[in-house]
């Protein structure tokens, strides 16, 4: 079935085929591609669209001495299947299989680590300055969607690299479409040099002052052989603009290319997706499900606006509903927050959601624009927490970074009722606020809406009146914290205070003092990484008494799809093992 | 001598002027510029350029109601000149003056706490649509300066504006210069565009869909009032690209306009500067010639380059001696970071030199293309630490970023011979390093090169053994530890033992355990903010033992422009401050 995919073992193996086996190969890695991901799930239209380039790249370059640097890389699939991956690529993006995106730890013919957007000509003008400096002679080959174009270090490194006196190629492979489809003016020049077959006199590429190419056919494979043996060796900068087709070859992919950008397992035969076995969500928190509830009141005040940089899942929910008051800014961190920051100033109320992995693309705007300037703009942060995501994906590393900005107040809400009652404080707020929403997935003794406190910036609640010990458990891990008090009552007879925080980036000085005197020990508890974040700030509070303090998080790391049983058994946050921490450094006289 | 500029007390005022009074006012306000400047130093060039232009805005708009959007808004003083604010303008940017940049606080006229780069557009853009939320009608004006436009977050608001279907008024203030001259293809349309009078065909604004016009005669008041004219109250996105001249009026500003972009007080007849008197930095530490020392030795090898975005302190000592190994990558800092990851997987040896408050303009790249990836580029982290700057200036910010950053090694050196020793340490690394260098200015007990211990990453290191007390110094701020023991010394009679721990990202656990057993209290000090810094990392480490940990550094806030002595009593920095602190919790008993 895979008659000539089979044999192709390294770039060396597709160099002997025939150019008109070529399309023949298309056809089987597009296959291929449908089987695999149908199983798995991963980045499908995407790589569907880009098979031909894929194997012309491979058919034309000598990689890996030449160099490909794919932006966000979650188009390197066939990339892969044509570098010795092929029986790895079975398990593609699973944990234990190879990576959904290019990882040098996994093949010499990967560069980079990358999972963000935006990146891919900025790190390739970096090859071509080493190429050159040592005086070699390769191509470097940075490969870049549409979609990515809108973001700015994009910009920032075409603009660069425009000036280059030395080999470097640029392959935009327009396929019409971001995640979502594109905003913003660059792409109705895209679409004029499309329909003007790269002939429109006003051309974005050439005005930056690129040599260009426009290949129409960027799905003919022998087009795209041809395209880029003429750029092969070139001795200065080229945009190659590339027209391709989103999901080519499936036609659930091709009519919803959003859907297929990246999907879930599915039925191939009807495109359906696949409820997934492994992962049980029954009864877990769904903070998206509160803040949905909240928009759904909050949105009849034509005011109030839901921004997202780049299409994310508001655009499902919100956009069909309230069009008017939905913006999707395109794959612009930098940019969503400053517009934000002038919105509020002129007396509008911004919610910018977005994923906890991506918030610190924006964090000089979210330090400058939004916090110096005090405006009351709400970031909620979407994904956050230890999850079995790729590097570039993980949720850790927002607590660090946001709390420890001026002006700030973030929230992290235990329950659904709690964070629509955050999500109206930010409402109401004349100061920027940002809302921590975890997933992968969490858990809470749930309250009744009625039954929360108002909220007040650095004030914490207690949730539960004990002894010896105090329990901090910030957002969804106030749940840890009940399950570690009812676990110590249970070993040990000890019923621990439980305090709910709420805030990540204001501890509450009074509510510590008070209790620092009838207690032995506080433990905080946070889904994140503890260096810089919610616990060391109590630590550091509680420091200069000599109060214990033990802190349980995330390490700072850097983890690839690491199953979460194994992370969590990994940071010490299963119950049993924080109560043998805890009891380590216990005092166990009476008092 | 100020005939007509006496009488304007806002811009009503200046509205009554006959159009052919304006260019006498515009020779006036010259004059003042000078005169203020020339006592007080300040940004000089751009408003120089930038007086034409600024008349006439306030001539045609009608402010506050309009509303202006100044880039980085160094360029703003004319308008403050305008807008009631001519008698405090006698003190601008100095402690106590008005600010030298827009801020609301001051003045209704000004919208926004502005001081880093690229900003405005995305700013404007969102006023624009609070204002269109509220159905309002007025003008928006985002005012850029050419070269902020390679910064990505400009791009990204151009391309997402440019799709509005409203005002929006775009004024490009292209003065053939950024700081220094200007890096990347963008420069070489405007040129074209310059030289055409704005006809040439390919038109980067164009092709991102703008209306667009060009005055040629921008530093013509006349011309620039017609300009606006045309464009007030228009009912779509246009840019309006108006060529002037940097230091207009000024022969020394104009010969060269990047000594005069920022400069110290001068001399007016010779354009030389006039050493300050009031800040004494006799026998600073100075980390900048250590480096270029570093530097001298480390360029002899043709594969290390220095990297700075946009041209900084090492245009002025790099680039004439080794310019092929100078690369000034125009205003971009993420793109600048994803480049030298790139130089670095290639082989090459990247030193990015960059102030502490614009470090965190590119925390995703550092987080992403540098860390994640491993490549070994060295971060100069330059201008660290409390000094008496605008709030978008201050250096606090960077140690509670970078130090939360998985694979960074963040190195803070306490005089010159370590610093050097810790630039040896990156060089030879093969991990991406950061080496922060604090100023205003900071002192060392100065240590020989060949006294200093090598580096080992997460090695603190002993420099004085004493009891009861260990004072650990970060950095610059292990001169303060010394002076706290001394005068402990002194007063008490204690001689407490002080350790440098040499890194802010990594802490010494096993020398941390030793001591706790023999002192009963750690007493941290660092030249940043305490949250998220490294203070609360060894509170965070000792706090399981009950070990007493008291944290010195500054608060998390912003602040503008406070004197350096007022700073350091607030956050009790000063020796005797400290001490009173630490006896509070020190308890005194025979052990």
């Amino acid at each position: 079935m895979y008659t000539l995919l089979d044999k192709i073992n390294s770039p060396n193996d597709l160099k002997k085929l025939n150019p008109d086996q070529l399309p023949q190969l298309a056809e089987e890695i597009r296959h291929k591609l449908l089987e695999v991901t149908s199983r798995h799930g991963g980045h499908i239209a995407s790589n569907l669209g880009f098979v031909e380039t894929s194997i012309a790249l491979h058919y034309v370059f000598n990689s890996p001495e030449d160099q490909f640097v794919f932006d966000v890389s979650h188009q390197s699939y066939v990339h892969k299947l044509l570098t010795g991956r092929r029986d790895l690529f079975e398990n593609i993006g699973s944990s234990g299989g190879i990576s959904g995106f290019t990882s040098p730890s996994e093949s010499e013919y990967d560069i980079f680590d990358i999972g963000h957007t935006a990146t891919s000509i900025s790190l390739a003008s970096g090859l071509a300055k080493g190429r050159d400096l040592y005086e070699r002679k390769y191509n470097v080959i940075a490969i870049i969607g549409d979609g990515s174009l809108s973001g700015g270090e994009a910009f920032e490194g075409l603009n660069f690299v425009a000036t280059y006196n030395t080999n470097f190629i640029i392959i935009v492979n327009d396929n019409e479409n971001s995640i979502d489809p594109n905003v913003g003016g660059l792409y109705s020049n895209l679409t004029k040099l499309r329909k003007s077959n790269g002939t429109n006199e006003n051309n974005y590429f050439r005005a930056l002052g690129f040599d260009y190419k426009y290949v129409e056919k960027g799905n003919n494979v022998l087009e795209m052989i041809a395209a880029l043996k003429s750029a092969k060796d070139i001795n200065h900068p080229i945009v190659i603009h590339i027209h391709t087709k989103k999901g080519k070859g499936y036609k659930y992919a091709e009519e919803n290319p959003s859907a297929f950008h990246w999907a879930k397992p599915f039925d191939l035969t009807t495109g359906k997706g696949i409820p997934h076995k492994n992962v049980s969500v029954d009864n877990a928190v769904s903070y998206l499900t509160a803040t949905l509830q909240f928009f759904d009141e909050e949105l009849k005040n034509k005011n109030s606006v839901i921004v997202e940089p780049g299409a994310g899942i508001m655009s499902r929910y919100i956009s069909p509903k309230f069009p008017k008051q939905y913006i999707d800014t395109g794959i612009t961190e930098e940019h969503a927050v400053a517009f934000c920051s002038g919105i509020a100033r002129n007396g509008g109320k911004p919610y910018l959601t977005i994923q906890s992995s991506f918030v610190q693309r924006a964090f000089d705007q979210i330090h400058q624009d939004l916090c110096l300037n005090n405006t009351p703009a709400t970031l909620i942060v979407m994904s956050a927490g230890v999850n079995c995501f790729h590097d570039a994906h993980i949720g850790l590393f927002d607590i660090a970074m946001l709390s420890n900005i001026p002006n700030l107040v973030y929230m992290a809400p235990s329950d659904e009722s709690e964070c629509i009652k955050m999500l109206e404080f930010a409402r109401d707020a004349n100061f920027p606020t940002a809302i921590r929403q975890a997933n992968f997935p969490s858990y809470a003794i749930r309250r009744k809406y009625e039954d929360i406190s108002d909220i007040v910036v650095g004030k914490s609640e207690i949730i539960q009146q004990g002894e010896k010990i105090v329990l901090l458990g910030l957002g969804d891990y106030l749940y840890l914290a009940h399950q570690v008090a009812d676990l110590f009552q249970e070993l040990r007879g000890i019923k621990p205070t439980i305090v709910n925080p709420r805030f990540a980036s204001h501890i509450d000085e009074e509510l510590l003092l008070k209790l620092k005197g009838d207690n032995q020990i506080f433990v905080t508890f946070e889904n994140g990484i503890i260096e810089g974040g919610f616990g060391q700030k109590i630590a550091g509070f509680l420091g200069k008494y000599g109060t214990k303090v033990l802190n349980f998080g995330a390490k700072k790391e850097f983890t690839d799809r690491i199953p979460l049983e194994e992370q969590k058994e990994r940071y010490h946050l299963n119950p049993e093992q924080i109560i043998e921490d805890i009891s380590k450094q216990l005092i166990d006289g009476k008092r």
